[in-house]
């Protein structure tokens, strides 16, 4: 009877949550305190952190945007990932970034399911994460970042 | 003393969190059941609800990905705004879409921040939303959605 109750509020659930959590939005730019100077006008608040990917060759800030983040992206030499966009694209929405549990684990789940997984295995990405990427050839144009967050040294 | 040992945390609160919250991302796709079945294999599950927005020609499908949505766009006619995004690029991100209190409040207030405000007065737009957009020339290419919720009838 209890079941029986709970079972379309338990199918409902499951219909809705997918399995990932969005957790940042990355935008590209070409300079980086031009544009925090920007976002911070638009939402309202400053960046709260910035760092140095020195992996990716990038300088990058972070906005708190409720439960996710904007990642604002500079480049900062010509072989950057964030240039080689910059010289095909205009400055704009670079890509989505999910959160999971095991993102080595994901990348070959992500394999079997048919999309094609970029730098693996994993890299050191911002913000404490191992992330690896999913081509946008695989992913309806959208570049998609799989990450999962590193245990605090 | 009390507010002398909450100012601190207080402050750190202000610089992190913005005024504004990510309420989902937009997608154009060129075929939307096609699209449901591709990020149903990518988030692990399937849209939560699928609609019709006659004042923009598109049909959307939804879904939920933490505290956030995805939005894929399909448009159903050729004067469409998606349609016209799909004649200049690639099926992929279309805008972010922020929550506010008072859309047309927020329509003004960004006007006089020196953001170009497009569909003002707002529009109804989906999942019983009153929307406006800001132009991307204004915000670092990123179109972007300004979107209240509006009272179920």
């Amino acid at each position: 009877m209890f079941f029986q109750i709970l079972k379309p509020y338990l199918y409902a659930q499951n219909q809705q949550q997918s399995e990932m959590k969005l957790d940042h939005v990355g935008i590209a730019v070409d300079n980086l305190p031009e544009s925090n100077l920007l976002f911070e006008r638009l939402l309202g608040a400053p960046p709260y952190k910035e760092e140095t990917v020195t992996g990716e060759n990038v300088k990058v800030s972070f906005f708190q945007t409720g439960d996710t983040k904007l990642e604002l992206l500079q480049a900062l030499t010509e072989d950057s990932p964030i240039a080689k966009f910059l010289s095909k694209h205009k400055p704009g929405i670079h890509h989505l970034a999910f959160k999971v549990e095991d993102v080595a684990l994901a990348a070959v789940e992500m394999e079997k399911s048919g999309f094609e997984v970029l730098t693996n295995p994993p890299k050191i990405g911002a913000d404490n994460k191992l992330v690896v990427f999913l081509h946008p050839k695989t992913t309806n144009g959208v570049l998609i970042e799989l990450c999962q967050e590193l245990k605090q040294q």
